[in-house]
């Protein structure tokens, strides 16, 4: 039952549900002068889609919730949240619209795991790998050029076109979440304030530290964007055997994610190359 | 799984299941010069589990996310939330939270259906009853009240403070969809726009016209207040034999839904006491 009825209803649905809800708000976690309303309306779908990639889970249905002022283009708006929803196999079946001083796109989303449970944030033990599913910096570098801050930017090419697109269209990991939840991942989030913030996350609530040995930069991008850029949402996993998950990643035909380092038993420990991160004062000397 | 996950994990449920999403904003849905950030808060909330109620549904799990500017008191929203989510029995699992240039509180909420089917808004023919679970218009009265519309405020007493909590913190009758839904009724809806509004929802998705006897009056409220006024919450819900469902409602303990009418075959029609509703024009004649 699609929008016009008082909910939506589908299923039934075996196995745990997941439920997860994100907003995409304009000047926020977007730049309405750099972006589309239809590229606000994608990301925020594509927020949410990925907390249910990064539990290990299926997106099911999403509904979606959208505020904002009277001159708003809401089928532009519609056509990206659209395109997102059917890139991700996610319907749309529901929503809300109402009047607001500024844009804000609210999108939920119920998963579910057929067998099993999640992978959590806090499963992640002392010795474990640490894995990710690509080299990341590619939206932040993206972000960057489209606000010009390079000098002079470069002659279009396709690679600026990807690092654009990795901004503007961010997809979510779903089938990279199943098969590290199916392969034994202990722990698993995604890349979306940035890797040492994420995975800062998962090693405190997983009570462990972190050894990186280098991370991977996509094409384009700085190590400043691969370490603390934002909105890769590529998927970040910890497994006490690496080769595993890299083995069960080439079976169903997925990209072998890359091993960057390894668990520590001391809690305190958040170090690339032996050097630590701590935030304000950190000049990245591994780039 | 709490909040500090990427999403929340519940279940396995049986049945089919219920997602909707509903926005209360600040200026839209409540003005913050005459209720509490707190009650938005619950607005919110209950506007969304009434969307299950509505379909006859029992409420699971809620989703609460928040934008709004940095001197937003989220202690004070939270606490609204939390006290209407209580009130329902339907845990917040998650959420999110984001800067805004206004105040918007976005809940989903997933619900199911333990057997059977939702009762929709289309399922109405010609010779329904139509029944609502209770008199209308305390919350438009209870606004009124708090705006100071009247010449004279009333000294303040117990139909007063009834009018207001109408209006602060209604509350969504999922014993009562659910009651419904099991004693057979046909369509369903909640009272969120006003009885001619929503019964015209029903109405034209169904196919049918509808002529009132009466609109049972809330104490304290106006005719037009019940007829027009919104956010009661009240449910109306259309039955081939009303009987049926009054007995269904005394046999679990509920109060007896109200007739007020029936459905006619004239889709055109839209009377109360064979005075037609037509938008503008009315006079509220069945004062």
């Amino acid at each position: 039952v699609w929008i016009g009825d008082d909910a939506a209803v589908f299923g039934p649905i075996e196995g745990r549900l997941l439920l997860t809800t994100d907003q995409a708000v304009a000047g926020v976690h977007a730049d309405l002068e750099l972006v589309g309303l239809d590229d606000l309306g994608w990301r925020a779908v594509a927020r949410a889609i990925s907390d249910v990639a990064a539990m290990g889970g299926r997106a099911l249905r999403a509904v979606v919730a959208v505020a904002g002022p009277p001159t708003t283009d809401l089928d532009l708006l519609y056509r990206g949240v659209g395109a997102c929803a059917e890139a991700h196999q996610c319907p749309v079946v529901g929503g809300d619209l109402s009047g607001a001083p500024g844009t804000t796109v609210t999108v939920s989303v119920v998963g579910h795991l057929p067998t099993g449970g999640p992978v959590l944030r806090s499963g992640a033990a002392p010795g474990d790998a640490i894995l990710v599913t690509g080299p990341l910096g590619a939206a932040a570098a993206g972000l960057r050029l489209l606000r010009g801050e390079r000098a002079a930017r470069r002659a279009s090419g396709p690679v600026d076109e990807v690092l654009i697109a990795a901004h503007r269209r961010p997809r979510a990991l779903l089938a990279e979440g199943e098969a590290a939840r199916l392969a034994g991942a202990t722990a698993m989030i995604d890349v979306s304030d940035g890797l040492a913030a994420d995975l800062g996350h998962v090693a405190r609530t997983s009570g462990v530290g972190f050894a990186l040995d280098h991370v991977p930069v996509a094409p384009g991008a700085t190590a400043a964007d691969a370490l603390e850029g934002g909105d890769d949402y590529e998927l970040v996993m910890t497994a006490p055997r690496a080769d595993a998950l890299v083995a069960a990643f080439r079976h169903v035909g997925l990209r072998a994610p890359i091993v960057i380092g390894a668990c520590t038993a001391d809690r305190s420990q958040a170090t690339v190359a032996g050097t630590p991160i701590d935030g304000a004062g950190w000049e990245h000397p591994w780039q």
